[in-house]
């Protein structure tokens, strides 16, 4: 019959388990940034092209699209290590229907591809194209911060998912920003799009510090270069100050470059953040072996306890404690101890997750829209953010209202 | 190399492999109802004897005692199924480690029984002993309704989960009657105690009927005999109004009685609810089983098809849609169904599992109490349910004004 002894020891083992599962997913995240900044770059380079109807940028397009074919074949290769046959991957039904509609959408790129080669296709349908496929790899990396169940590596997950979208809205601007100066004009709801690309940056950027080490907020403080953020920012103003109408298209250059020395810069903190989350799992899991070994030794003292080994000479044989005082002590510390520490570990878990509640408010929103206002995905999003932008309001603040709407949405269906 | 519609196939096992695990965690619950009612009976029978000094129930202690074994050893046997040398069932960590408790509590039973057969032990610690082991046992069934996945399931299992600790309130007030009776007097603060045990009943009670089919609400309801309510009430008033102080001993035993009948018929309840659990368990089984056989002839069709089976005449390859125009197109279908599908079911879960928060703010607070202020778990409990009884308020409420006192609490420290 099994001991509450074995039942610890099982605990221990399910824990190791996870932090098994969870450093194989922070290697997945390691291996999905890189495909996300290659596909940034070429949704960047392509926009230029586009918007510049082919005069520039025609030779580096190849060239990035070659980077991120190889970009992908590496991630293709880590989805097929995945042991998609055991089916008891913790959130596995999740993780690996995002990963369904990677594949679909990765399938299609060659297709995409053709038509930005022919220019058959606008600057903001490739922009999309790009958005959508780069939304569905960073839901991926969304599941894995959702599933870790040790809150430290958890809130090094959310801090990574935050950087990653920051990162995301950056090349969303970057490419913005080169097909706007690109096309020579701008006018005011352009203007108002971009501001809001340059909000929700900072909105992620921020719950990565938070969530993030003081090592990783001061490589991420010195890599914005002084010199890169003036010439961001004055084109910024530039493209945004009231007046704007015409552009200088000789701008979309320096746009971009300036843009790519900056996201070329937080990629260095993402690589280095995917290394110390690498580093966390491997201390934690030398940390539960270790915990295991010395759970496994009392069980090894009490097999020999019980099977009959001498008693010392005076020491009464206590019927009451079925390992003996001694034993019997450690065993309920052990166990007191285990549930604290989980205890304190869901806490810590709840608070870090609760960071994730926003995109899940967005979400639901977005599912509500589609099914009361049969809406498209793409489109019940394009209506959350125009209210944000409209009213000046966070988009999670928008989601919820409509999250409390949901009654008369439903009251206004035929 | 792995497609997109694999790891669909791969996604959808993980479901069933999530269900499967839920109906054994199911059957579990189900086993821990059996012991957890032997040991209300055996706590209530205990109570009388020991408040009677031993003039009651002294033949049905023995045979009680004898059921509880049985139930021990049929939960002991459950426990041994248990999969434990995998590492990785969901959740594994929480609960096993509830289990090693619970394992850890039973190996103290014998002892306990002895001094309760011996009389020298105090009704008040041997109802504390046998509350502190079915908490452990509830616990058990919380881990579990906690980590269900699927949503209808984990509204029954939540359902489960009150009815269960609403019964072992109702437990707990049949064997705190049973004693004050026994002892033939009571006083404001014993009267003040089972008030609080009567609206504890109440409230679980509420959730359970929220959360439970009304088949189900129907059976509590007819189960409740009019005969039997009656005579309970009878007995609370007696025990209850501001004249009594004291009590006749004679009515411990229609005390005992009237409730027994009572927690009996919440057994069949419990029963039905289990048995029901199991049943919706194997029909989501089906269900899954069959989408997954779907996916898998979509997946033969394609294989057939990409290994050159004979293109209809007329009919243009079409290079950019890897699984022929058709089936890309029912593909897509599957992940954009499959993904907001899952996407209604967490949000489904997300409601369902709030109701389970209450428990945790309780635990949250119960441990920033014994971090605090030095507390055993028991009292930091008891300072928890005595400033709910003092301010007539919620325990959840209680708890929920201690963690927002957090701060104050540790800056009181030396």
């Amino acid at each position: 019959m099994k001991s509450g002894l074995s039942f610890l020891i099982a605990a221990r083992r399910c824990e190791i388990n996870d932090l098994e599962q969870l450093t194989r997913t922070s290697a997945l995240v390691n291996v999905i940034g890189h495909l996300v900044h290659a596909l940034q770059k070429e949704r960047g380079i392509s926009n230029v092209f586009l918007g510049s109807q082919g005069a520039r940028f025609a030779e580096q397009l190849p060239l990035q699209v070659r980077e991120c074919r190889q970009a992908e074949d590496e991630l293709r290769a880590s989805f097929d290590h995945l042991d998609t046959d055991a089916g008891h991957l913790s959130n596995g039904a999740r993780l690996f229907s995002r990963i369904a509609f990677v594949l679909h959408e990765l399938d299609g790129l060659p297709e995409l591809r053709q038509h930005i080669a022919r220019q058959d296709v606008a600057a903001a349908d490739a922009t999309a194209a790009f958005v959508k496929l780069i939304a569905g790899l960073l839901a991926v990396v969304f599941e894995a911060a959702d599933s870790a169940t040790n809150p430290e590596i958890s809130r090094l997950l959310v801090a990574m998912f935050n950087f990653m979208q920051g990162k995301e809205f950056s090349g969303q601007e970057r490419a913005f920003g080169a097909a706007t100066f690109a096309s020579g004009r701008t006018d005011s709801q352009r203007q108002q799009q971009w501001l809001h690309l340059i909000q929700s940056q900072e909105r992620c950027v921020q719950v990565f510090s938070d969530f993030s080490t003081p090592e990783l907020r001061e490589l991420w403080q010195s890599g914005q270069s002084p010199a890169t953020m003036a010439e961001l920012e004055r084109l910024r103003r530039i493209a945004c100050s009231a007046a704007a109408g015409a552009l200088d298209p000789n701008l979309s250059q320096s746009w971009f470059d300036c843009c790519t020395h900056r996201i070329d810069a937080m990629k260095t903190v993402e690589d280095q953040l995917a290394a110390e989350l690498l580093s966390l799992c491997g201390q934690k899991i030398v940390q539960a072996r270790a915990e295991l070994h010395d759970h496994q030794m009392i069980l090894a003292a009490h097999n020999g306890h019980a099977n009959g080994m001498p008693v010392a000479a005076g020491q009464v044989s206590p019927p009451a404690l079925p390992y003996g005082p001694h034993l019997d002590r450690s065993i309920l510390e052990l166990v007191q101890e285990q549930a604290s520490r989980l205890q304190a570990m869901s806490d810590e878990l709840e608070t870090t997750r609760a960071s994730l509640n926003e995109r899940k408010l967005v979400e639901r929103a977005k599912g509500l829209l589609m099914a009361h206002r049969k809406l498209s995905e793409e489109d019940a999003y394009k209506m959350l953010r125009q209210t944000a932008m409209n009213q000046n309001r966070r988009l999670a603040d928008v989601a919820e209202a409509v999250l409390a709407m949901a009654d008369y949405l439903a009251a206004g269906k035929p």
